[in-house]
């Protein structure tokens, strides 16, 4: 592989992907006489919170979705956010429900979560959504591993048959990118901190996924000759955004990369749009 | 490796892990003032389904579980079993509900197994228990997959930092093993039959897990030598049952083998006669 490779461009993906669901969107208000609608919680005055929370705000703008912020202090007590979380569970205007993380150290985020309804989990956190994506039945699937497969499709290359390693075993990426990598018929490698010889599995990836959250942890070395290599890492160091791989050394030896920013992230929140859509025409086929 | 490899004897495991479920399960009925219950269906006359179910009661009998055994008519309708499975849910003497598959055909198995509680679902097979799995929270896992995680560990080797290999990607077996051993610390990577030049993959593993239905389908120039092989095949062929390796050429390179049968087949009714016990200890809990 000769000459650099090309960059994934996550923003203009997602600008084409938000328009079509708009698009969406706005035939979901003229057949029901109501937007499709967005809760989106935030607790506490975290900064880097408040301009995810706010991204997400705009995201929803674009697409036509009716956002529903609800900025609580951040002694906000359990008791208060779970009534919020019931009553938007059952409020009619609402299809989906974000609650923004970190929450408080004082509030329990299992439980809090736990309380979204799965029909309105748009994040794809809930027991329900992760145990129907592991069986491959409709789900709201968690945002940023259905972007990575969106990221990985703009590409034009098959994942078919190919050979790929996710770094990382979340629950909210690794994991479930590896599923939704197996559902296209890759082999599929999940590696960890506890992987033994890291490099000689990387380099056998024609698909590496890296979420491990480690300022450029990968290196040029690490990669295969022509891999598509997405890159989930947001390391922030010395006030700069850094993904989880050497962008430089990783752009002479891949024949796709993902930019950070502009990369994962975008298509996370685009993800996160779609997922609402898809609540609301699910609540709506339900009502019909 | 020289010489022959150790067989995972599942039989003697099995007898050993019961003998303890069986203490548990009477300390139980002292406690409760009844024992631990098991509901077996069994609808239509498959000869090798019957072999299975009378297994189960006679493996019920052993751990001092009471079993409530259906035989229902092959022409048993969609109702009528439903009906059954939702007064079994509502019985406080069933703690698991075990439906034998497969079903006749004109049931419908996602349905009817979708029918059962997943509080009682001692198979592993609900949402529920699919997705509290996955994200690594209590549930009732499935059997086969626990029952394999047992005989790797009574081998006494770490399984921890090992390159693990499943071929295979089935709901019930593949998956849920590939995530049982990421729990564990194995780095682990799942083949199937989309995946290329597998035999590159299976001779990385340290621990190979053989779930596909082919007999004899994985040789010894597959295996890494001093790997710890488990067949998870059951294979009829001419009145004869054959795992999904080839064992005679296995042995002579892994350093530990299970055996078909009598490998992975007991286990997996060990794990159910577990699951029963725990969902009536739940239950019980639940009740205090």
């Amino acid at each position: 592989m000769n000459g650099k490779a090309k960059i994934i461009d996550g923003k203009a993906l997602s600008v084409e992907l938000r328009e079509k669901i708009r698009l969406q969107c706005t035939e979901f208000e003229k057949k029901n006489a109501r937007k499709v609608g967005l809760a989106v919680i935030l607790a506490g005055e975290d900064e880097a919170s408040a301009v995810y929370v706010k991204n997400k705000i705009k995201a929803c703008e674009e697409s036509n979705i009716k956002s529903f912020a609800y900025y609580l202090p951040k002694t906000v007590s359990q008791n208060q956010i779970i009534e919020l979380i019931d009553a938007l569970n059952n409020d009619e205007n609402v299809d989906g429900i974000l609650v923004q993380l970190p929450l408080p150290k004082h509030l329990d985020e299992k439980l809090t979560l736990g309380n979204v309804t799965y029909k309105k989990d748009v994040d794809g956190f809930h027991c329900m959504n992760a145990g129907n994506l592991f069986l491959e039945n409709e789900c709201l699937a968690a945002c940023t591993p259905s972007g990575i497969i969106e990221l990985i499709k703009s590409t034009g290359e098959e994942i078919y048959g190919k050979n790929a390693v996710v770094i990382g075993r979340s629950n909210i990426v690794g994991k479930p990118v590896a599923m939704l990598l197996l559902q296209e018929n890759a082999t599929v490698t999940i590696c960890h901190s506890k992987t033994a010889d890291l490099k000689s599995i990387t380099k056998t990836a024609d698909i590496l996924v890296v979420a491990i959250g480690k300022k450029e942890f990968v290196t040029g070395d690490m990669v295969k000759s022509g891999a598509i290599v997405i890159d989930v890492g947001m390391n922030r160091f010395e006030g700069k955004l850094y993904g989880d791989c050497n962008f430089e050394q990783i752009q002479l030896i891949a024949s796709y990369i993902t930019p950070v920013p502009g990369g994962v992230g975008p298509m996370t929140i685009t993800s996160l749009m779609k997922n609402t859509l898809k609540a609301a025409l699910e609540a709506h086929s339900g009502r019909a």
